[in-house]
């Protein structure tokens, strides 16, 4: 620390620091720097660095050695700059005092302005000045903050007697208060503080700037500032610098002004000035919207229809100036800046620039067009949209400028946003949508046999489940907006009704869900249309450039591998074959498949369904012609296909030949106790193999109906736990491919890989590898496992595991990375190992994580698959991945 | 191949082979071998080695190059030993032909008897031996074996003949057949060789040897012996030895015989000559059962009461040199034998010496007498018990002669035996109970609930669920007989009644449960107590001395704790709290606290807990005194204390204040899809953070009250998953005993420890091993967990992968080392990375299990825990892991 430079000074044309600096200088302080450098007119002022926080914070609230020494200096040569001096009883420097760490934490932390005034130096402002009553003015606003921020005298006290007095004087605004008026509040208010704090307002000026400082410095741990940063991940121990800045007043009367201006639109992207400005106002007055503030643009103006003149009319050369400074700083930062400026008696002086907060909309358009003006290049234009974004684009979005009531909140499951009549069952969801209604599904949970429900329904909203509960990645591969684990939502099936607090919601309630942030609405409300504008191609385009990593779908109805495509994946890596059972008719036969009282019976069933299984693959290898598609074969427990016990079985014990009572009974007897970890996957294949074969028998014909234009058929097992497993199955594959070339005359040509999804897989891959030409991570289950979590539970704690920092992000939504990442790696390191060209991916849901992309990209794996929604996501994560691991 | 002996010979004071070459000469050839060195008088004869066999196998049945003249010369040697010679017109050799293996697999493979044998060679035995009937009925058995072995000509055909020749001739036993009838059948023997084989009879002596060493080969690869290997672990490629050796006979008149005998008594271990014999009879005879076989000693007729004469009187001679060469087998071979033995017209042959099989009581009896007269070592001694084999004198077991009718089987659980009247709920256990009846407890699988009831009944028996279901873990814990997943059983809750196949057992039945055997009887059957002998002590005692790993109990309840450490646990590993709360009171504080509307009704009942918890831990303390106790937090998810919602809660709503509809609900709200994988352990802590508390509150007082004898205490957190998450609750801990030390002066002493019991704790060990002291390894989660596998939905797949040998054992009973070990391994390197000097140990299932004990001393683990009942054999098997490894 001792070595350290504490004190960063800068004004127009000279700056010790430089926009490189923001870690030390903050993002403000950096900024002022580079401004100044540029030449730009920017008051003189010094930046105190975030080291001087963090030693601040470590020891017990005392400065480091040379710290006053170093802010007296630089003041000086501040007063220097200005032609003032602070504490002068003639040309008295006022300062502010700000707050201004790494990333921006907009009204977390303290600020005092006009620091350096006092019963002496107040006058003097007001000669200097020429208006006695903006002195006073500016003392009272001084007083005000500092007693609230230094002294902790609350807002209320000053508020109150500003109160009282224009009661007792019967005034009704501000404006009304002349001089006078605003001595006699500055001396009420000294006694407030006097009293309140119980010691005097300091007149020293000094003592004002340290008192002003260490409130600043403190300021980073008060309690919205930790949660903010809790809440936008930022680390504790940055800490936060202090930039201390000559005043500039843009109160000083009618040539004065104060305003804030984007250099393009954020909202829609266009090349125009954005902004608004008030005349004769101080910064804060613009934020607290006491006045309307006016458009910048006489353009902007017109178009508004507003009479009041812009700042282009009233003040033609400050605004010619502007333009001028927005031009050198965009040109300068490459990208939208976000500026604040005070006009002080004409006189123009740029108080802070940034990176401006835009639309996603406006990101793709400005990211596109500054490539095109030759301000940044494709990579970088690539590197600048957020991925997850993307998904505003893709989903249509809740109205923001409608207001409708909030019920609940739960878990932003699959993004969107629809509205509908309330059913509780999948059933009553088909019925009512027959019949031309939109409805919303309302259930504790979903299982797979509410598919035909949620595909009905508009939206899907559970009240238990995480972000990956069976709801939520069906939802998100059938483009459903959903929210689940609304736990405050409590279902009485029975009665048809759900309870939320004191809220009771019946079947036929409309409600809104918006998927897109978890909200709940009650009623209709409106919803905006996704449009994906050439900007979005062509950014996509410049992507696919970049990537590495090869990007597929999840899909297994013709609709979403069409989706995906369109979407611009690359194959499909993961064909949920189970998923092709939901259908009405389809469930029926499996049905008696599991409950067959004998092989006959069993035969019969295969024999319906496998013509069934074939039709949907070839429409899938048709769609997917020239391209991968992985099929994993049969993996939920057969239990799951089964009506509950309290259903009516009339029409299946008839098919059966049993009791009701019997069937009720097999149906009892096959539900488990954990059946996440039960009898599914390979374990059913090796128990009962015939589903298996009947499925890679369709499979194989649907191969031969589509042999003229083919797709790449890759076969996988899933819940491999064993080497000799897999080779079993493998060798099943293989000897009906035999039989399949003994009857047809050609051999189906594919590829056989296995699931890593259990971490024994993960463990023992170099062994599996023997057998397996391709893994697939199975993410959502390898996450299960390894953590003992499941995920449909996880909702109760999951939440505070993230909150305490036990865990760096639901381990559902991005990969627990120093966790199941270790599994991952270890498991495609050992694969490569035993056979270095197998071919790597990963199917969970995590595939469309951009967190977990980057993840996928460092440890090399081939390929991630996703929902056809997050397609276009994965596809500009990967880019980016690819950018940031080449730049390494 | 080619430069390996393929022969080696042997005859009485010469042989090529000894006993240490049982893997080349399976067991019986290689005792041959040594029993010739030590001069015994064994009939002369060669053995042709495994290695031939497997080359055989692997070759399409040819021989290798030179086989066939080295078998010549061996038989040549034979012959001049004999002074016979093969094939010879005169003076005749014959042989035997039999099977070997390097594992004993009795009856398994095929023998052929009196080889050498033809219409030429008959005669000239006739003349030889002075007894043509002899010599007919020994061609006639010779053609019935070789037709039925070498020719695959049923035995039905050759029983057939004789049956019609009695008929015929009206005979109506084999002793009444002359010569002439044996002659005549031989005749017919021959044809029907001719017709069902489609080949005649082979005269040729050495075609008959080629034919019977094939089929031997061959036998290895039959049904049965395959069969056998599976189930006793036998590996495929060992391969089988043949042995060909002279015959001699103990049908040659009244001064020959034919007998076994085992050196002491397997029965009971005493030192006394055993066996049986009968006088002119053949091997088989003895075994075939058609005579009764006499006693050998003429204590044992006595005894007996029978009239036949003894051996030992029949043929003193004979007896004393028999005495003799037991002696001299026992002294060299240092163990228990068992021999075959026969006398030839006054002259006695041994044909095999063996290690005899033994119970468990007369093994220990054996072991420890050996000792004692200097045969063998302690360590020796130690060596010899099979570790699971003590379970036999730590249970009652059935009376093996009583015969009771077997109804259906399941997995042995929990060894023992009992019997009692079928009820099908715990609160009807515990009411029959009441009233003084015996009851077995039957349940599709039992929960946390139902431990009342499983506490009252005399056994439990299950129709679902693995080795390590909560039904066999808490059966186990309990000392009850417990069969588990008994899958044929189809229970009626309702009807009060259950299904095995047409079988119906309602309630009220009685059924006898053998839970190590895992058979569920109808009926009462008879059981015997066991005893623990002064042997069991001594033999304990010579274990503990070379253990390094130490072995404790989990055990929650004052009996299970005495009774641990009457069975010599060195402290308790796992005090499994939620166990505490079953009781019925207690379990009703238990729901209020769960279900509790308000914090005022939550702290009641935690009010209630605390002294009730309390009271348990003094108990523990005190009889656990000056030794370890583990002590897991709360592990079990919350709603496993809850009623099911059909349940009268009456009174809990009552408690409560709320209506039975909103419990219903809250009830069936906390259900979750995965309970193994949900809101439990650790994450209790984290989100209502007052059970834990509570418990430590609890601890700390119990401590105080036991601190003049105080025990040592270690706190477990069970189900971790992040070193934030472990030192968060090390925190909460430490912040208590600062509590308890400002409260009353002095700070608890305790060490804190984790869990290891999900994938993610052991790849981040080195990391939870800053905050843990010591780990324990839940070894039934991480198994469950590594492997995506819920052991109490794993009885319908599990023995599949276990009989196709994807698993080696069933992962719940024995650990999986070459998954779940990998893990194991991993995380104790790690660990002591971090800490080396943490204590590791095992708190599963596995803690009792030989296998697992020997991979947790490979690994370097500090200690075991099993359930009390385990720990004898914990201890005996960690002394001979100790032992084994000393030897690498």
């Amino acid at each position: 620390m001792s070595d350290s430079k504490l004190v960063y000074a800068f004004g127009t044309g000279f700056a010790d620091g430089n926009a490189g600096l923001s870690a030390l200088l903050g993002g403000k302080g950096a900024n002022l720097a580079e401004m100044c450098h540029l030449g730009l007119p920017v008051p003189a002022g010094f930046t105190l660095t975030t080291e001087i926080c963090t030693y601040f914070n470590a020891h017990d609230e005392q400065f480091p050695d040379g710290f006053e020494a170093a802010v007296v200096a630089a003041m000086d040569k501040v007063g220097t700059e200005q032609g003032k001096r602070f504490g002068d009883d003639q040309t008295p420097l006022l300062v502010s005092v700000r707050s201004g760490s790494r990333a921006s934490m907009p009204g977390m932390m303290d600020t005092v302005l006009n620091l350096g005034l006092n019963d002496v130096t107040v006058e003097a402002l007001a000669k200097v000045t020429g208006d006695e009553r903006f002195a006073w003015d500016s003392y009272r606003r001084f007083l005000q903050m500092f007693g609230d921020v230094v002294m902790g005298v609350s807002h209320d006290f000053f508020e109150e007697i500003i109160d009282d007095y224009k009661y007792e004087n019967a005034l009704t605004e501000d404006a009304a208060f002349g001089a006078d008026d605003w001595r006699d509040i500055c001396k009420r208010f000294r006694a407030i503080i006097q009293d309140e704090a119980g010691q005097a307002f300091p007149q020293d000026p000094y003592e004002q700037l340290w008192g002003a400082i260490r409130a600043v410095f403190k300021s980073w741990n008060n309690r919205r500032a930790i949660t903010y940063r809790q809440l936008q991940n930022i680390p504790d121990d940055w800490g936060t610098a202090v930039n201390v800045q000559a005043m500039v007043f843009g109160n000083l009367g009618e040539s004065s002004a104060t305003g804030v201006a984007f250099t393009r639109n954020p909202s829609n992207g266009e090349k125009e000035i954005y902004g608004e400005y008030l005349l004769n106002a101080q910064g804060e007055d613009v934020v607290a919207g006491i006045r309307t503030p006016l458009y910048l643009s006489k353009k902007a103006r017109l178009d508004s229809g507003l009479e009041e003149l812009s700042l282009e009319e009233e003040m033609p050369e400050s605004y010619a100036e502007l333009l001028r400074v927005f031009e050198v700083l965009e040109n300068h930062f490459c990208d939208m800046q976000d500026i604040e400026f005070t006009i002080e008696r004409g006189r123009l002086f740029i108080l802070q620039t940034r990176n401006g907060k835009r639309t996603v909309k406006a990101g793709l358009k400005i990211s596109v067009a500054m490539q095109q003006e030759g301000l940044i290049s494709k990579d970088q234009a690539v590197m600048r949209i957020d991925p997850m974004a993307l998904e505003q684009l893709l989903h249509p979005t809740l109205d923001p400028n409608v207001h409708v009531e909030e019920i609940t909140r739960g878990l932003p499951a699959s993004p969107g946003a629809a509205s509908g009549a309330v059913v509780f069952s999948a059933d009553r969801a088909e019925a009512e949508t027959a019949l031309g209604h939109d409805v919303v599904l309302l259930r504790m949970e979903t299982s797979p046999e509410d598919i035909h429900g949620m595909y009905a329904a508009k939206a899907v909203l559970t009240s238990r489940g995480g972000m990956t509960s069976h709801a939520a990645v069906v939802a998100r591969g059938l483009g459903r907006p959903c929210v689940s684990g609304a736990s405050a939502i409590q279902i009485d099936y029975d009665g048809r009704q759900a309870k939320i607090g004191k809220t009771i919601l019946r079947e036929g309630d409309v409600i809104t869900v918006d998927g897109t942030s978890g909200r709940v609405l009650l009623g209709h409300a409106p919803t905006l249309e996704p449009e994906l504008s050439g900007d979005f191609g062509n950014l996509m385009q410049w992507a696919d450039k970049h990537r590495g990593l090869a990007v597929r779908a999840n899909a297994e109805t013709p609709a979403e591998a069409e989706r995906a495509r369109r979407f611009g994946a690359q194959g499909i890596g993961l064909v949920r074959t189970e998923h092709m059972f939901f259908d009405a008719r389809r469930i029926f036969d499996m049905r008696c498949l599991i409950l067959a009282a004998d092989a006959k019976q069993r035969q019969t069933a295969l024999d319906r369904l496998q013509p069934e299984q074939e039709k949907d693959f070839v429409e899938l290898f048709t769609i997917m012609a020239g391209l991968p598609v992985t099929i994993r074969l049969l993996d939920p427990p057969l239990h799951e296909f089964l009506p509950h016990p309290e259903d009516d079985l009339q029409q299946l014990s008839e098919t059966l030949g049993v009791t009701e009572e019997d069937l009720r009974l097999r149906i009892t007897n096959l539900a488990e106790a954990n059946p996440m970890l039960g009898h599914r996957g390979a374990r059913l294949a090796v128990t009962a193999p015939e589903i298996y074969q009947m499925q890679l028998r369709a499979i194989f014909a649907a191969m031969r109906a589509t042999q003229d234009n083919p797709a790449k058929i890759e076969i996988m097992f899933p819940l491999i736990i064993d080497a000799a497993e897999l080779a079993y199955l493998c060798d099943m594959a293989q000897g009906l491919a035999d039989e399949e070339e003994a009857a047809h005359g050609t051999r189906p040509e594919f590829t056989l890989g296995s699931m890593i999804e259990v971490p024994r897989a993960a463990l023992l891959a170099d062994q599996l590898a023997t057998h397996a030409e391709f893994f697939s991570f199975g993410t959502n289950d390898l996450t299960q496992t390894t953590l003992g979590v499941s995920r449909d539970d996880a909702g109760k704690y999951m939440p505070s595991y993230v909150e305490k920092g036990f865990l760096a992000d639901d381990p559902f939504i991005s990969l627990d990375q120093s966790g199941v990442g270790i599994l991952v790696d270890m498991a495609a390191t050992k694969a490569r190992h035993t056979r270095p060209d197998i071919k790597l991916g990963i199917c969970g849901e995590h595939g469309g994580d951009p967190q977990t992309i980057e993840f996928c990209q460092r440890v090399g794996l081939d390929y991630v698959s996703c929902s056809p929604y997050r397609v276009p996501i994965a596809r500009l994560a990967a880019a980016q991945a690819a950018i940031r691991q080449s730049k390494k």
